[in-house]
């Protein structure tokens, strides 16, 4: 018999949000389940790790006997990765999964997300991983069709030879199952926000900022992930460490002279 | 007359920072120059963004004559990258500079380094960007012959007719200018840390944990960054917000079958 797979389970939204619980739930027959998350949200912490402060881990009893062993920590999600590989497990589990992210992380919301940051951390590890996301910010979200795709893709995740820095971004449109026309392998669409912030007055007179901002897809092709999410697929974007610009550096060692 | 280009310019390290007060030194005379940058050290958080606080903008006068105008903000460097152009220069600058962060940011320290998020920001909205980085963490570290450097690779990037998206990683050896061989084009090494949290226990007994790690370097071809450092050379490499792993995208478009 083979061995089961160690899974270990991390998000953003923090270890008492709604889509962690149902990722446990999702993939709790498919290997031995560790939660090692973030003891408060998360939300927009891209690859932010902790150096000015000690981080604690607190065991958390939540998840009752879906788990093997469940922990907090008063960190980032890119510090619940290594703190779960070196303090945890003492090792590297099979796979690891981060979410299930409550809102969109396709495009460009990749590079702010700490729940794919989380996912990219395990890939560059080695260890092979995903992000899952489901395009309904509410606490109260319907994870139930989400569910029926995690543990398919999980599954069929787990039956591939995996080549240890593999990193999937996948995102899922928020409709019933019945809805949903199936999987697309795509790429990150080119989008960005355009910022604008809301100017406030404090008590004293003083202005501060919140941080708000109108999405802008500029991507119009059909491989992208945004396309696929708009035409109900569940998107799985393959996601790389390696930010080398190839095409801008072929053409910069021959341009660019001082 | 050419209009005089505008200068973004921000860091993780602070606004405080030596290293930012050369880079200013460096190319003030190339430009108009802006600085909008962190009242506090903000290393290692990534493309972290602020949206459960709000912001505040302050003017400081520490760069006296050097600058057109100076402010610090209370958030990440991509907060400050975003508040620059929204509610500072209300538009794009001609280009924007991080930096000089004290320490290297080559190989997959991109991925942590606040330095290079504000700069992989700027490119995100459209802002052709550079990060600069010396190959020293110290506060005393001696900035003169990156100075040098600086000045010469902004003035090549004014130069180009610069894709609007253009992000460049540049690293410099902490070596005098007579030891520096040059500049490389590059590519991002393979390499990455091997955590070691430290235990420690506080007064009441119970463990907290430090994030440790040692650099390893599994990248051992020459056109790498980490290879150019190591001969004395300033590493540049372009740096991409597309994460998509198209190799990758290609094999499970073939093979990944739910």
């Amino acid at each position: 018999m083979a061995k089961k797979p160690t899974i270990l389970i991390t998000n953003d939204d923090s270890v008492s949000a709604p889509g962690i619980k149902a990722l446990v739930e999702a993939v709790k027959d498919l290997g031995k389940v560790y939660v090692v998350a973030p003891d408060k949200p998360q939300s927009g912490m891209g690859h932010a790790i902790t150096i000015n402060h000690p981080l604690r881990l607190s065991q958390v009893t939540y998840f009752g006997d879906d788990v093997a062993e469940a922990w907090q920590v008063n960190g980032t999600p890119v510090d619940c990765v290594k703190l779960a590989v070196d303090r945890v497990l003492h090792g590297h589990p099979t796979i690891c999964l981060s979410g299930i992210n409550h809102g969109a992380n396709h495009s460009i919301n990749v590079i702010y997300s700490g729940t794919m940051s989380a996912a990219l951390e395990a890939a560059i590890e080695g260890i092979p991983s995903i992000g899952f996301s489901l395009l309904d910010f509410s606490v109260e979200a319907d994870f139930s069709a989400a569910k029926v795709y995690v543990k398919k893709i999980v599954q069929a995740f787990l039956a591939q030879t995996l080549e240890p820095h593999t990193c999937l971004n996948v995102n899922i449109p928020a409709v019933p199952e019945n809805l949903i026309q199936g999987v697309k392998i795509c790429r990150q669409a080119y989008a960005k926000y355009e910022e604008n912030f809301e100017e406030r007055k404090d008590p004293s007179g003083k202005s501060y900022y919140w941080l708000t901002g109108a999405f802008v897809n500029f991507d119009k092709q059909k491989d992208s992930d945004v396309w696929a999410l708009e035409n109900n697929y569940v998107s799985i974007v393959p996601v790389t460490f390696d930010l080398t610009n190839y095409p801008l550096r072929e053409k910069l060692e021959k341009t660019f002279k001082l």
